[in-house]
């Protein structure tokens, strides 16, 4: 059963995917979720910004959690980073290329405008950027090596959501899962 | 002897960068750029959408050029890609952390909802994916990994504006130098 106010955090997520922060209004989340606009100060009585702090917030864990779920996935560490790499393409394609990360756009946008939430995405990345990071060390590779390899791997897939969305083709989230199992190997090796 | 149409597209250059095509509106853009909005449409009678496209391609032909040119600067492949992003860190620190790319953050926003913007900043990624590949060709990769070689290089790239801008710390932009200078040894052992 879904509540009202996980209803209005979904489509806020989903918004922010595929739009960003600023586009997306109060009135088009009250659309998207058939929440009524009165029930979007109800739930979240800071407005806009205390809806989109809760909603990166959400949905960074939830997609953090699911990268890990995928890596946990295949035991060995380079084949996880292929299958991590393919599923990201699959599910780009399967979604007309809109479903995707749901911090990057909001992030870029709020980076040096919005400090809140600034602060709100950096948290989530630094989340990110550990969870990898022990995965590494877990798959054998020393310390600094597996934070760059976390580093790394964070940005090949955001930077193959950004080019495989704006090309609507799978190839470059492909071509970096190879530049990443590339680096993963050298590193296990 | 700057044109106002010039300075028109450098100051939404600029708000492109810091927070992105929707919550740059043309009153902003005319403050910045102190041009009136009467002149914004002066020089581009299709309003936003048309100084948009104008400003990306502008900018987006400038960039590239700039990386371009820094690789250059370097005869060595691998010193040039550390010189690289060693610059877009540095450039990144000396502007608090607002002076990244001018096309990822309207690109992720326009992906999914603007089909001309997207198409806009299809060719610009292209073209940039081209100018580097043929780099890479010419430091003696071949086709297939040269290609790979430049979307894992606007992909760090772009990540490392991401994490960076969002850490307000030029760390990880220096970790996905390291990652792209390891990708292009191995590719020019």
């Amino acid at each position: 059963m879904t509540t009202t106010k996980e209803r209005i955090v979904e489509a806020t997520t989903a918004l922010f995917m595929q739009q960003g922060y600023s586009a997306s209004g109060l009135k088009q989340i009250s659309e998207a979720s058939t929440a009524p606009v009165g029930s979007l100060y109800h739930h979240f009585p800071g407005g806009k910004a205390e809806l989109a702090a809760e909603t990166l917030r959400r949905s960074g864990r939830a997609y953090g959690e699911l990268v890990g779920a995928i890596l946990d996935s295949e035991p060995d560490l380079v084949r996880a980073i292929d299958v991590a790499f393919t599923a990201a393409g699959e599910t780009l394609r399967a979604s007309g290329y809109a479903d995707a990360c749901p911090i990057a756009t909001v992030a870029l946008e709020v980076a040096s405008s919005d400090e809140d939430l600034r602060v709100v995405c950096d948290e989530i990345f630094r989340g990110w950027l550990e969870m990898l990071t022990r995965r590494f060390e877990a798959g054998g590779v020393g310390r600094p090596a597996a934070a760059d390899l976390a580093t790394s791997f964070v940005a090949c897939l955001e930077g193959g959501f950004l080019l495989s969305r704006v090309a609507q083709d799978t190839a470059p989230m492909a071509a970096l899962g190879r530049s990443m199992v590339a680096l993963v190997e050298a590193a296990v090796r």
